[in-house]
């Protein structure tokens, strides 16, 4: 046996390992009786505990030297790449820090919730400092004295810089502020009516999920309160949550659920199990799932004939015609929600964490002002001001477990799916002919050619630009909300 | 820290870690995807090599030497005697003894799977050899010049001897025969009618299991193909079976899972992820799943009133009052598989398999001869002949596994169960009235309070005498047999 060989053995199991750990996730989310969630977090921190002590092992580092000697070819040297890029990044972190770091997130994910409910932010804000200076503390051991919030946001999107992601997000906030001030306050959308039993409701969004694509041999949807993706190679599983009051909640889920599922489930299986077998980056993760949900899930083509299969599965539900049933798909509508936002107004929440984290990284924005920052803000993005701290600062829970640097993530994946959905259009010149007999096929079998199926191969942006033939910026997203909520919402 | 506290913090993170292993294996035995199967298969191999390094650590050896040393009390002293029984098992079994049962053994229950597909003992045959070959070897290492038969009993139910079980069983044998002797040909049992809904069965099944003290926020319960129950402590989830044309095997199979999961569920919260922690044997794990399902759940006062539930959920299906119902639960029948089997003639395939399987491993029986002496004394002991492999000696899946030794545990469960009755009837006396009303709370509360809260605290036999007040012997287990078949079935 090489090194190689040996390495990749090695990473073999700890990638299965994790696998076990993300199906636990998967299972308290979705069948895991109440009754057992102590019993559980004292299992899941001994399965944790395996894969710390597995991936700060001194001999990887030890194979990795040997094996980049191997000059094992273009696959092998990006697996390599992978490991080493983990690998260097335990090693930069202090293993008390990581500790500290750990044994804190537990605390302060439940003072964020209780200060949620209590809508108490000035409860939160110390918990959050604290936050604040570990992460920093962490992201100065990363950034090996370069940029601290580069280095956080390379953990999610390898590669990508602060700057050019300000400049991209930044081109794109005031198109978005004027669609948002032309759609806002005019012509209510039409709204559906009637009772959505959930299980004709299950029924439909599974077959919804197989149209897109979704292998349900290698895959599942049950209900959770927060709709997620979990596993990948054979066993990738997806959950959305449903209402009785209305189906788009429950469809739009799946949609966006199976297009992360799906990106997992196409990846070369060669790769299974090792470091490219699994989605390359957040941004690109996102992307997948935006673009089944929005450009292709949301398109006049392809809500023409879901209206078909909502008529069907539920008779008369106070939509007249698939025109109306469009513009309910996509109607603009004031709320304060990340997670319940429209198109257009997702990015405006997303640019206005971005700026918000990286100045309480920076020290520019002190963690008790962050309320007043955040409403200040809010207001003259969105127009309206938030009435409380649940409905503003408090809704994520992100950074009470120390994401930062996650959140623009969202926006790249909308910004990537912009620039492949034009890609994908000159590909498949009959798109909509093709989406409006629910016919998904071919779309998806040009994201899983030029994106999907490269798994960890390719950098997230050269993936990108291999894909669509051109570096991504954000102007073909644009281009496509202006074209789009234009016409939905005329002058 | 003491060493005891420092082995006992190493061992409940192992027990954190095999209690993972048990949820991964309900995951595909009821949730899993069925194209995840060889991806599972991997990330269970992976969990298992961790496991099993965890339980070699040599560590553990000095750790046990200090801690007992420390004279850590009654309950210390317990958990240290699981742990080095366990360890010192380990220790004996040389590693690549037990790489070479491991990988044959995955063989080995594929190719029995094909054998009894295709009704083919002489495919078998050489399979069954090398498995009771392999097996003697792990046995004599264990026995270290004792008993080899022992050793493998020993594995399954601590301290019990085959010469002990062997008087048991033949002092039982009579009286079963005679039993079906005058059962069998006789007064067909009454028979339902009509389609029985899944999903009412699966409702009746949980309100049931909830009646018999199976606690669902702590559990739950899905179908399976053969119905287990899994995990320890505060996750004990059972699983059942369903059949549109009648209710019993959806009933019982619940009550009996329910069984074992009440007994894991009752163990003291003290001794959770602790070597006391789960059921102290096979044999005291199926008494409380017996006694569950058979003299409380088949007796004709629990049946009266189970009778009035099946009433209401389903209307007439054909058995005619409670007596007929009492009957149709507790039918004598004619039958060549095991898991089928009524209350009685289940030990008599019992006492089979134990005889064979001892001349299988003493050597007395060539494996190639297993199919012969099966239906000799198939015959025998059953009255009727067996008319294939499939429905004779490849019926059950635990030889081709290796498991020699196991299957004396459910008849002395049964014995067990028998002696435990006597001792609740003593100790409720108008049982019969409670359980008319469908309550079995007075009866779960004194199994628990006898048996179940002690986990594994005390050996088996000890527990059973601690229980019943004397010692255990079959003479209960014939006394309520004959009592109740002689009624059904009267000369």
């Amino acid at each position: 046996m090489s090194a190689f060989d040996d390495l990749m053995a090695y990473q073999r199991r700890t990638e299965a390992l994790a696998q076990i750990a993300g199906r636990l996730s998967w299972d308290r989310e979705t069948v895991m009786p109440r009754g057992a969630a102590a019993q559980r977090s004292e299992e899941a921190g001994a399965l944790s505990e395996v894969l710390h002590a597995r991936r700060t092992d001194p001999r990887i580092g030890d194979w990795l030297e040997a094996a980049e000697a191997e000059e094992p070819g273009e696959v092998g040297l990006a697996q390599l790449r992978h490991i080493r890029r983990s690998y260097e990044r335990t090693q930069r972190v202090p293993c008390d820090l990581a500790t500290r770091i750990s044994s804190f997130t537990a605390l302060s994910q439940g003072r964020w919730a209780e200060a949620r409910e209590a809508d108490d932010f000035a409860a939160f804000a110390p918990v959050l400092s604290e936050m604040v200076a570990l992460r920093r503390e962490e992201g100065a051991a990363l950034a090996d004295g370069g940029d601290i919030y580069d280095a956080m946001l390379d953990d999610y999107e390898p590669g990508a810089k602060a700057a050019d992601l300000d400049a991209m997000f930044g081109a794109l906030r005031p198109g978005l502020i004027a669609l948002r001030e032309a759609a806002l306050g005019r012509m209510p959308a039409p709204k559906v009516s009637g009772r959505f039993d959930i299980g004709a409701q299950m029924e439909l969004t599974r077959r919804i999920a197989e149209v897109c694509g979704y292998d349900m041999t290698r895959g599942r949807i049950d209900v959770a309160v927060h709709p997620f993706s979990s596993g990948s190679g054979s066993d990738v599983r997806i959950t959305t949550r449903t209402s009785e009051d209305e189906p788009f909640n429950c469809i739009y889920s799946t949609m966006h659920e199976a297009g992360h599922a799906i990106y997992e489930q196409s990846i070369d299986p060669d790769y299974a199990l090792t470091p490219l077998g699994s989605g390359v980056s957040m941004g690109v993760h996102e992307s997948q799932s935006r673009i089944v949900e929005n450009q292709l899930g949301r398109s006049r083509a392809f809500t023409g004939w879901l209206y078909g299969q909502l008529r069907d599965a539920f008779g008369d539900f106070g939509i007249d015609g698939p025109d109306a049933f469009y513009a309910a798909a996509n109607s603009l509508h004031r709320g304060y929600i990340r997670t319940e936002a429209d198109e257009v107004q997702y990015n405006l929440h997303i640019l206005m964490r971005f700026d918000l984290e990286r100045a309480l990284v920076s020290g520019d924005l002190a963690p008790e002002d962050l309320e007043e920052a955040w409403n200040a803000r809010f207001l003259r993005d969105f127009g309206y001001e938030v009435p409380r701290a649940s409905q503003g600062c408090l809704q994520d829970v992100h950074w009470s477990v120390g994401l930062f640097g996650y959140f623009p993530t969202y926006s790249l994946g909308n910004v990537y799916a912009g620039c492949l959905a034009e890609a994908l259009r000159r590909a498949v010149p009959d798109l909509d002919a093709q989406l409006a007999k629910g016919d998904m096929s071919a779309a998806m079998a040009w994201l899983r050619e030029n994106v999907q199926r490269h798994g960890g191969l390719y950098a997230p942006r050269d993936l990108i630009t291999r894909a669509c033939g051109e570096a991504p910026s954000e102007a073909p997203l644009m281009r496509y909300l202006e074209e789009k909520f234009g016409a939905l919402y005329p002058a």
